[in-house]
């Protein structure tokens, strides 16, 4: 039986910045959930475009050779493939993210900061 | 130059309900805005999952054979490929789409409805 996921509810269950939540996937591509807090590494993703939502905070999110991106709440940007880039935040937000499946958090440069196996919400 | 696009600026440029604009490209996924009242067709996505994402106002999406989603501003929703669905709304609702750049509002049941060369927003 499918069901409705609430985004309120569903951020409320993460505690850890940097540690996004798959909330749901459609066909290859994954609903993530975030909390951003402090500064991220800078990384691209050789294949994988990547949108990002701000639904709570503000986010900037610093690119190479180009102004950055300012999202409040209601705001969204795509980086595409390639482009190197690094979140920040200088207060927590909370951010959904649209991606193929395929997507690493850390792209092309591994750290610690790297989540590998995600946890799931359950959404059906 | 990468530029954010306000989710509230965008829906203001919407004029008619059941007509949605592309408002990003990730990959080889569209993010679509729409407008929704009244009541769209019965039909399904042969080989699509469809992400609806309420904003604003309620929307119903009726399913066969199982109880209907009942989405309000903040809700999510993933109605998987072959799942025959109706989307209602009382009052006009606004709701972010996400699904394959294939995908055809009406699926499998072509009418008067469906709406083939979609406007872009320029989000870049």
């Amino acid at each position: 039986v499918l069901k409705p996921t609430n985004i309120d509810t569903a951020f409320a269950n993460i505690d850890q910045p940097w540690t996004p939540i798959i909330a749901g996937q459609i066909n290859d591509f994954h609903l993530k959930l975030a909390k951003f807090e402090g500064e991220f590494v800078w990384h691209s993703h050789a294949q994988e475009d990547e949108l990002f939502l701000v639904t709570k905070g503000r986010l900037r999110i610093e690119l190479r050779d180009q102004p950055a991106l300012e999202l409040d709440a209601g705001d969204f940007a795509i980086v595409p493939a390639g482009v190197e880039h690094r979140p920040v935040a200088e207060a927590e937000c909370e951010v959904i993210l649209l991606e193929p499946a395929s997507t690493v958090n850390t792209g092309g440069t591994p750290s610690e900061l790297t989540k590998i196996d995600l946890e799931r919400i359950d959404t059906q």
